[in-house]
Protein backbone atom coordinates (compact mmCIF):
# COMPACT_ATOMS: atom_id res chain seq x y z
CA UNK A 1 0.00 0.00 0.00
CA UNK A 2 0.97 3.44 -1.23
CA UNK A 3 -0.80 7.13 -0.96
CA UNK A 4 -0.18 10.74 -0.91
CA UNK A 5 -3.00 13.07 1.04
CA UNK A 6 -4.36 15.87 -1.84
CA UNK A 7 -6.26 18.50 0.29
CA UNK A 8 -9.20 16.95 2.03
CA UNK A 9 -8.76 13.56 0.23
CA UNK A 10 -6.18 10.13 0.04
CA UNK A 11 -5.55 8.57 -3.12
CA UNK A 12 -4.63 5.20 -1.69
CA UNK A 13 -2.97 2.29 -3.68
CA UNK A 14 -3.48 -1.21 -1.92
CA UNK A 15 -1.58 -3.73 -3.35
CA UNK A 16 -1.65 -7.98 -4.36
CA UNK A 17 -2.40 -10.34 -1.31
CA UNK A 18 -3.37 -6.97 1.03
CA UNK A 19 -6.76 -7.33 2.98
CA UNK A 20 -8.91 -3.67 2.12
CA UNK A 21 -10.59 -3.52 5.37
CA UNK A 22 -7.26 -4.24 7.10
CA UNK A 23 -5.37 -1.41 4.91
CA UNK A 24 -8.58 1.54 5.07
CA UNK A 25 -7.95 0.62 8.82
CA UNK A 26 -4.18 1.13 8.45
CA UNK A 27 -4.28 4.46 6.48
CA UNK A 28 -7.04 5.98 8.76
CA UNK A 29 -5.18 4.84 11.96
CA UNK A 30 -2.40 6.51 10.56
CA UNK A 31 -3.82 9.56 9.35
CA UNK A 32 -6.21 9.74 12.27
CA UNK A 33 -9.21 10.18 10.09
CA UNK A 34 -12.33 10.17 12.26
CA UNK A 35 -15.09 11.03 9.61
CA UNK A 36 -14.72 10.13 6.03
CA UNK A 37 -16.46 9.04 2.88
CA UNK A 38 -14.87 5.97 0.79
CA UNK A 39 -15.14 5.45 -3.01
CA UNK A 40 -13.21 2.44 -4.68
CA UNK A 41 -12.37 0.40 -7.70
CA UNK A 42 -9.81 -2.13 -8.47
CA UNK A 43 -9.60 -5.93 -8.60
CA UNK A 44 -10.00 -9.01 -5.84
CA UNK A 45 -9.75 -12.94 -6.03
CA UNK A 46 -11.12 -13.74 -2.91
CA UNK A 47 -14.21 -11.87 -1.08
CA UNK A 48 -16.76 -12.21 1.44
CA UNK A 49 -20.16 -10.25 1.12
CA UNK A 50 -22.97 -10.50 3.26
CA UNK A 51 -26.36 -9.49 4.33
CA UNK A 52 -28.29 -8.96 7.56
CA UNK A 53 -31.35 -10.76 8.09
CA UNK A 54 -33.38 -8.58 10.39
CA UNK A 55 -36.03 -11.43 10.59
CA UNK A 56 -33.68 -13.72 11.98
CA UNK A 57 -30.41 -11.60 13.08
CA UNK A 58 -28.32 -13.39 11.31
CA UNK A 59 -24.98 -12.45 9.06
CA UNK A 60 -25.66 -14.34 5.85
CA UNK A 61 -22.21 -14.15 3.83
CA UNK A 62 -21.71 -15.68 0.76
CA UNK A 63 -17.39 -16.11 -0.49
CA UNK A 64 -15.87 -15.41 -3.77
CA UNK A 65 -12.85 -17.07 -5.18
CA UNK A 66 -11.78 -16.37 -8.79
CA UNK A 67 -10.98 -13.08 -10.56
CA UNK A 68 -13.17 -10.51 -9.81
CA UNK A 69 -13.39 -6.70 -10.54
CA UNK A 70 -14.69 -4.43 -7.77
CA UNK A 71 -17.55 -2.47 -9.78
CA UNK A 72 -18.79 -0.81 -6.43
CA UNK A 73 -17.31 -0.01 -3.20
CA UNK A 74 -19.13 2.61 -0.81
CA UNK A 75 -18.72 3.14 2.26
CA UNK A 76 -18.04 6.12 5.27
CA UNK A 77 -15.58 6.03 8.34
CA UNK A 78 -16.55 7.03 11.61
CA UNK A 79 -16.16 5.85 15.14
CA UNK A 80 -17.38 3.35 17.96
CA UNK A 81 -16.33 4.84 21.39
CA UNK A 82 -14.03 6.77 19.53
CA UNK A 83 -12.03 4.33 17.53
CA UNK A 84 -12.15 3.30 13.90
CA UNK A 85 -15.09 2.09 12.21
CA UNK A 86 -15.84 1.28 8.93
CA UNK A 87 -19.09 0.57 6.85
CA UNK A 88 -18.34 -1.10 3.30
CA UNK A 89 -20.45 -2.53 0.77
CA UNK A 90 -19.02 -3.94 -2.36
CA UNK A 91 -20.13 -5.54 -5.44
CA UNK A 92 -17.60 -7.02 -7.66
CA UNK A 93 -18.01 -8.79 -12.02
CA UNK A 94 -16.86 -12.17 -12.94
CA UNK A 95 -15.05 -12.85 -15.81
CA UNK A 96 -18.94 -13.16 -17.67
CA UNK A 97 -19.91 -9.75 -16.37
CA UNK A 98 -22.16 -11.37 -13.56
CA UNK A 99 -22.66 -8.85 -10.58
CA UNK A 100 -22.40 -10.24 -6.94
CA UNK A 101 -22.04 -8.06 -3.61
CA UNK A 102 -23.73 -6.76 -0.16
CA UNK A 103 -22.02 -5.87 3.47
CA UNK A 104 -18.08 -6.88 3.01
CA UNK A 105 -16.46 -8.44 5.47
CA UNK A 106 -13.32 -8.84 3.80
CA UNK A 107 -11.68 -8.99 -0.06
CA UNK A 108 -7.94 -9.50 -1.00
CA UNK A 109 -6.85 -7.70 -3.68
CA UNK A 110 -5.29 -9.36 -6.82
CA UNK A 111 -4.05 -6.61 -9.18
CA UNK A 112 -5.00 -3.43 -7.38
CA UNK A 113 -7.37 -1.54 -5.30
CA UNK A 114 -7.62 2.65 -6.02
CA UNK A 115 -9.07 4.06 -3.40
CA UNK A 116 -10.21 7.69 -3.01
CA UNK A 117 -11.00 8.54 0.55
CA UNK A 118 -12.58 12.12 1.12
CA UNK A 119 -12.08 13.03 4.96
CA UNK A 120 -14.12 15.78 6.48
CA UNK A 121 -13.87 17.34 9.24
CA UNK A 122 -16.16 16.57 12.75
CA UNK A 123 -17.07 13.28 14.22
CA UNK A 124 -19.81 10.67 14.34
CA UNK A 125 -19.95 8.31 16.44
CA UNK A 126 -22.36 4.81 16.36
CA UNK A 127 -24.08 3.11 18.47
CA UNK A 128 -25.69 -0.54 18.83
CA UNK A 129 -29.12 -0.31 18.01
CA UNK A 130 -30.55 -3.14 20.21
CA UNK A 131 -33.72 -3.36 18.28
CA UNK A 132 -32.28 -3.59 15.12
CA UNK A 133 -29.05 -5.00 16.36
CA UNK A 134 -26.59 -3.30 14.21
CA UNK A 135 -24.20 0.20 14.96
CA UNK A 136 -26.08 3.10 13.85
CA UNK A 137 -25.01 6.82 13.30
CA UNK A 138 -25.15 8.34 16.58
CA UNK A 139 -24.76 12.15 15.90
CA UNK A 140 -23.04 13.74 18.73
CA UNK B 1 -33.47 10.22 10.07
CA UNK B 2 -31.19 12.48 11.00
CA UNK B 3 -28.56 14.32 9.97
CA UNK B 4 -25.26 16.83 10.41
CA UNK B 5 -23.68 19.11 7.93
CA UNK B 6 -19.40 18.93 8.30
CA UNK B 7 -18.71 21.63 5.64
CA UNK B 8 -19.91 21.02 2.33
CA UNK B 9 -20.99 17.71 3.15
CA UNK B 10 -24.36 16.70 4.82
CA UNK B 11 -24.17 12.62 6.62
CA UNK B 12 -27.52 11.37 6.68
CA UNK B 13 -28.90 8.38 8.31
CA UNK B 14 -32.30 6.72 7.58
CA UNK B 15 -34.10 5.02 9.57
CA UNK B 16 -36.24 1.59 9.50
CA UNK B 17 -39.69 1.79 7.17
CA UNK B 18 -38.29 5.54 5.59
CA UNK B 19 -38.52 5.95 2.00
CA UNK B 20 -35.21 6.82 0.62
CA UNK B 21 -36.35 9.65 -2.09
CA UNK B 22 -39.12 11.06 0.35
CA UNK B 23 -36.00 11.90 3.44
CA UNK B 24 -33.88 12.76 0.28
CA UNK B 25 -36.25 15.70 -0.40
CA UNK B 26 -36.87 16.38 2.81
CA UNK B 27 -33.17 17.58 4.00
CA UNK B 28 -32.58 18.82 0.86
CA UNK B 29 -35.43 21.54 1.22
CA UNK B 30 -35.00 21.86 4.56
CA UNK B 31 -31.22 22.12 4.21
CA UNK B 32 -31.90 24.38 0.55
CA UNK B 33 -29.97 22.44 -1.63
CA UNK B 34 -29.71 23.35 -4.96
CA UNK B 35 -27.15 20.94 -6.30
CA UNK B 36 -25.17 18.16 -5.05
CA UNK B 37 -23.28 14.96 -5.40
CA UNK B 38 -25.27 11.70 -3.88
CA UNK B 39 -23.89 8.30 -2.41
CA UNK B 40 -24.84 6.10 0.00
CA UNK B 41 -25.08 2.24 1.32
CA UNK B 42 -27.76 0.62 3.87
CA UNK B 43 -30.17 -2.38 3.54
CA UNK B 44 -33.80 -1.87 2.11
CA UNK B 45 -36.39 -4.20 2.24
CA UNK B 46 -39.02 -3.21 -0.75
CA UNK B 47 -37.75 -1.26 -3.43
CA UNK B 48 -38.51 -0.45 -7.54
CA UNK B 49 -35.97 0.24 -9.73
CA UNK B 50 -36.54 0.19 -13.54
CA UNK B 51 -35.44 1.22 -16.88
CA UNK B 52 -36.63 3.53 -19.63
CA UNK B 53 -37.00 1.85 -22.83
CA UNK B 54 -36.08 4.75 -25.25
CA UNK B 55 -38.01 2.89 -28.24
CA UNK B 56 -41.33 2.39 -26.18
CA UNK B 57 -40.87 5.77 -23.90
CA UNK B 58 -42.29 3.17 -21.32
CA UNK B 59 -40.71 3.14 -17.92
CA UNK B 60 -40.47 -1.07 -17.35
CA UNK B 61 -40.43 -1.35 -13.79
CA UNK B 62 -39.15 -4.00 -11.61
CA UNK B 63 -40.21 -4.40 -7.52
CA UNK B 64 -38.13 -6.26 -5.27
CA UNK B 65 -39.22 -7.61 -1.92
CA UNK B 66 -37.21 -9.32 1.26
CA UNK B 67 -33.73 -8.52 2.34
CA UNK B 68 -31.31 -6.60 0.18
CA UNK B 69 -27.92 -4.84 1.19
CA UNK B 70 -27.65 -1.67 -1.07
CA UNK B 71 -24.33 -1.71 -2.99
CA UNK B 72 -24.76 1.09 -4.73
CA UNK B 73 -26.49 4.25 -5.03
CA UNK B 74 -25.62 7.54 -6.91
CA UNK B 75 -27.00 10.40 -7.76
CA UNK B 76 -27.79 13.99 -8.38
CA UNK B 77 -29.79 17.12 -6.72
CA UNK B 78 -30.27 19.51 -9.31
CA UNK B 79 -33.55 22.13 -9.81
CA UNK B 80 -36.61 21.59 -12.50
CA UNK B 81 -38.24 25.07 -12.53
CA UNK B 82 -36.14 25.84 -9.30
CA UNK B 83 -37.41 23.41 -7.52
CA UNK B 84 -36.25 20.11 -5.93
CA UNK B 85 -35.32 17.54 -8.53
CA UNK B 86 -33.39 14.49 -7.37
CA UNK B 87 -32.06 11.21 -10.44
CA UNK B 88 -31.22 8.53 -8.26
CA UNK B 89 -29.92 4.91 -9.40
CA UNK B 90 -29.70 2.26 -6.98
CA UNK B 91 -28.59 -1.52 -7.15
CA UNK B 92 -28.82 -4.18 -4.38
CA UNK B 93 -27.80 -7.00 -3.23
CA UNK B 94 -29.82 -10.64 -2.10
CA UNK B 95 -29.00 -12.81 0.64
CA UNK B 96 -27.40 -15.30 -2.38
CA UNK B 97 -24.97 -12.12 -3.41
CA UNK B 98 -27.11 -11.16 -6.35
CA UNK B 99 -27.49 -8.06 -7.33
CA UNK B 100 -30.27 -5.96 -9.17
CA UNK B 101 -30.76 -2.33 -9.58
CA UNK B 102 -31.77 0.29 -12.13
CA UNK B 103 -33.27 3.99 -12.03
CA UNK B 104 -34.63 4.55 -8.04
CA UNK B 105 -38.47 5.08 -8.13
CA UNK B 106 -38.59 3.83 -4.30
CA UNK B 107 -36.94 1.91 -1.46
CA UNK B 108 -38.26 1.35 2.03
CA UNK B 109 -35.02 1.37 4.24
CA UNK B 110 -35.44 -2.32 6.54
CA UNK B 111 -32.02 -1.37 8.78
CA UNK B 112 -30.31 1.89 7.78
CA UNK B 113 -29.12 4.14 5.29
CA UNK B 114 -26.22 5.97 5.55
CA UNK B 115 -25.82 8.34 2.77
CA UNK B 116 -23.31 11.19 2.03
CA UNK B 117 -24.65 14.20 0.54
CA UNK B 118 -21.94 16.67 -1.07
CA UNK B 119 -23.48 19.97 -1.68
CA UNK B 120 -22.31 21.96 -4.43
CA UNK B 121 -22.05 26.09 -3.70
CA UNK B 122 -24.48 26.39 -7.41
CA UNK B 123 -27.66 25.42 -9.45
CA UNK B 124 -28.14 23.10 -12.29
CA UNK B 125 -31.83 23.12 -14.06
CA UNK B 126 -33.59 20.82 -16.17
CA UNK B 127 -35.86 20.54 -19.06
CA UNK B 128 -37.75 17.67 -20.81
CA UNK B 129 -36.08 16.49 -23.98
CA UNK B 130 -39.17 15.72 -25.68
CA UNK B 131 -37.10 13.74 -27.99
CA UNK B 132 -35.39 11.45 -25.31
CA UNK B 133 -38.64 12.09 -23.46
CA UNK B 134 -36.70 12.41 -20.04
CA UNK B 135 -35.76 15.79 -18.49
CA UNK B 136 -31.64 16.74 -18.72
CA UNK B 137 -29.35 18.90 -17.08
CA UNK B 138 -30.00 22.50 -18.86
CA UNK B 139 -26.80 24.37 -17.72
CA UNK B 140 -27.66 28.02 -16.85
CA UNK C 1 -21.91 17.26 -24.26
CA UNK C 2 -22.29 20.46 -21.56
CA UNK C 3 -20.63 20.51 -19.19
CA UNK C 4 -20.18 23.58 -16.11
CA UNK C 5 -17.42 23.62 -13.15
CA UNK C 6 -19.00 24.44 -10.39
CA UNK C 7 -15.85 24.68 -7.39
CA UNK C 8 -13.54 21.71 -7.47
CA UNK C 9 -16.29 19.87 -9.00
CA UNK C 10 -17.27 19.60 -13.18
CA UNK C 11 -20.63 18.41 -13.46
CA UNK C 12 -21.09 16.81 -16.85
CA UNK C 13 -24.17 16.13 -18.94
CA UNK C 14 -22.98 13.35 -22.00
CA UNK C 15 -25.44 12.86 -24.94
CA UNK C 16 -26.77 10.00 -27.22
CA UNK C 17 -24.51 8.51 -28.93
CA UNK C 18 -21.57 9.82 -27.16
CA UNK C 19 -18.82 7.79 -26.00
CA UNK C 20 -18.08 8.11 -22.23
CA UNK C 21 -14.33 7.47 -22.19
CA UNK C 22 -14.15 9.75 -25.34
CA UNK C 23 -16.25 12.50 -23.56
CA UNK C 24 -14.71 12.18 -19.95
CA UNK C 25 -10.82 12.33 -21.58
CA UNK C 26 -11.82 15.85 -23.84
CA UNK C 27 -13.78 17.27 -20.64
CA UNK C 28 -10.27 16.55 -19.02
CA UNK C 29 -8.35 17.75 -21.41
CA UNK C 30 -10.24 20.51 -21.85
CA UNK C 31 -9.81 21.80 -17.97
CA UNK C 32 -6.64 20.73 -17.62
CA UNK C 33 -7.39 17.50 -14.76
CA UNK C 34 -4.59 15.72 -14.11
CA UNK C 35 -6.23 14.20 -10.81
CA UNK C 36 -10.22 13.67 -10.23
CA UNK C 37 -12.43 11.28 -8.81
CA UNK C 38 -15.12 9.99 -10.99
CA UNK C 39 -18.92 9.14 -10.32
CA UNK C 40 -21.54 8.83 -12.53
CA UNK C 41 -25.31 7.62 -13.50
CA UNK C 42 -27.45 7.29 -17.15
CA UNK C 43 -28.44 5.05 -19.42
CA UNK C 44 -26.46 2.91 -22.18
CA UNK C 45 -27.42 0.73 -25.28
CA UNK C 46 -23.62 -0.61 -25.89
CA UNK C 47 -20.95 -0.96 -23.90
CA UNK C 48 -17.95 -3.54 -23.31
CA UNK C 49 -16.64 -4.17 -20.20
CA UNK C 50 -13.99 -6.70 -18.95
CA UNK C 51 -11.74 -8.52 -16.54
CA UNK C 52 -8.17 -8.95 -16.44
CA UNK C 53 -7.20 -12.33 -16.10
CA UNK C 54 -3.75 -11.89 -14.15
CA UNK C 55 -3.31 -16.18 -14.61
CA UNK C 56 -3.12 -16.08 -18.09
CA UNK C 57 -2.24 -11.88 -18.51
CA UNK C 58 -5.75 -11.89 -21.14
CA UNK C 59 -8.32 -9.16 -20.90
CA UNK C 60 -11.62 -10.70 -21.04
CA UNK C 61 -14.23 -8.71 -22.41
CA UNK C 62 -18.08 -9.15 -22.63
CA UNK C 63 -20.06 -6.50 -24.60
CA UNK C 64 -24.03 -5.84 -23.67
CA UNK C 65 -26.37 -4.17 -26.22
CA UNK C 66 -29.88 -3.11 -25.73
CA UNK C 67 -31.49 -0.93 -23.04
CA UNK C 68 -29.32 -0.33 -19.83
CA UNK C 69 -29.04 1.79 -17.10
CA UNK C 70 -25.93 2.54 -15.34
CA UNK C 71 -25.95 1.61 -11.52
CA UNK C 72 -22.16 2.04 -10.83
CA UNK C 73 -19.58 3.92 -12.57
CA UNK C 74 -16.48 4.87 -10.57
CA UNK C 75 -12.97 5.66 -11.68
CA UNK C 76 -10.02 8.02 -11.31
CA UNK C 77 -8.51 10.18 -13.72
CA UNK C 78 -4.24 10.43 -13.19
CA UNK C 79 -1.44 10.79 -15.96
CA UNK C 80 0.67 8.27 -17.46
CA UNK C 81 3.72 10.19 -19.16
CA UNK C 82 2.05 13.14 -17.96
CA UNK C 83 -0.72 12.90 -20.05
CA UNK C 84 -4.34 11.71 -19.68
CA UNK C 85 -5.06 8.39 -18.01
CA UNK C 86 -8.34 7.13 -17.01
CA UNK C 87 -9.06 4.34 -15.17
CA UNK C 88 -13.33 3.47 -15.06
CA UNK C 89 -14.97 0.37 -13.92
CA UNK C 90 -19.30 0.79 -14.63
CA UNK C 91 -22.12 -1.38 -13.78
CA UNK C 92 -25.34 -1.44 -15.43
CA UNK C 93 -29.08 -3.08 -14.91
CA UNK C 94 -31.05 -4.76 -18.12
CA UNK C 95 -35.07 -4.43 -18.53
CA UNK C 96 -34.86 -7.12 -15.51
CA UNK C 97 -33.29 -5.55 -13.52
CA UNK C 98 -30.15 -7.44 -13.36
CA UNK C 99 -26.80 -6.08 -13.26
CA UNK C 100 -23.50 -6.48 -15.54
CA UNK C 101 -20.16 -4.92 -15.08
CA UNK C 102 -16.19 -4.70 -15.12
CA UNK C 103 -13.39 -2.82 -16.31
CA UNK C 104 -14.99 -0.19 -18.63
CA UNK C 105 -13.50 -0.11 -22.24
CA UNK C 106 -16.52 1.75 -24.21
CA UNK C 107 -20.11 3.05 -23.33
CA UNK C 108 -22.01 4.55 -25.54
CA UNK C 109 -24.93 6.60 -24.19
CA UNK C 110 -28.92 6.00 -25.40
CA UNK C 111 -30.49 9.24 -23.16
CA UNK C 112 -28.10 10.66 -21.14
CA UNK C 113 -25.09 10.20 -18.56
CA UNK C 114 -24.68 12.85 -15.70
CA UNK C 115 -21.00 12.48 -14.46
CA UNK C 116 -19.51 14.04 -11.36
CA UNK C 117 -16.18 14.92 -11.62
CA UNK C 118 -14.31 16.06 -8.53
CA UNK C 119 -10.62 17.61 -9.17
CA UNK C 120 -8.03 17.25 -6.99
CA UNK C 121 -5.26 19.71 -7.00
CA UNK C 122 -2.17 17.47 -7.27
CA UNK C 123 -0.92 14.97 -9.60
CA UNK C 124 -0.51 11.32 -9.44
CA UNK C 125 1.47 9.16 -12.11
CA UNK C 126 1.04 5.49 -13.49
CA UNK C 127 3.90 3.19 -14.26
CA UNK C 128 3.60 -0.50 -16.09
CA UNK C 129 4.23 -2.73 -13.26
CA UNK C 130 5.63 -5.85 -15.16
CA UNK C 131 4.19 -8.46 -12.59
CA UNK C 132 1.16 -7.78 -12.80
CA UNK C 133 0.63 -6.23 -16.43
CA UNK C 134 -1.15 -3.06 -15.76
CA UNK C 135 -0.67 0.46 -15.30
CA UNK C 136 -0.45 1.16 -11.05
CA UNK C 137 -0.50 4.39 -9.16
CA UNK C 138 3.35 5.58 -8.56
CA UNK C 139 3.46 8.50 -6.61
CA UNK C 140 5.34 11.40 -7.03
Amino acid sequence: MDYRRFGDTLIVRMDPGEEITDRLRAVCEKERVKLAAVEALGAVNDFTVGLFDLETKEFRSNRFQGPYEIVSLTGTVTTKDGEFYQHLHLSAANAAGEVFGGHLSAAVISATCEMVVRVLDGQVERALDPEIGINLFRFL
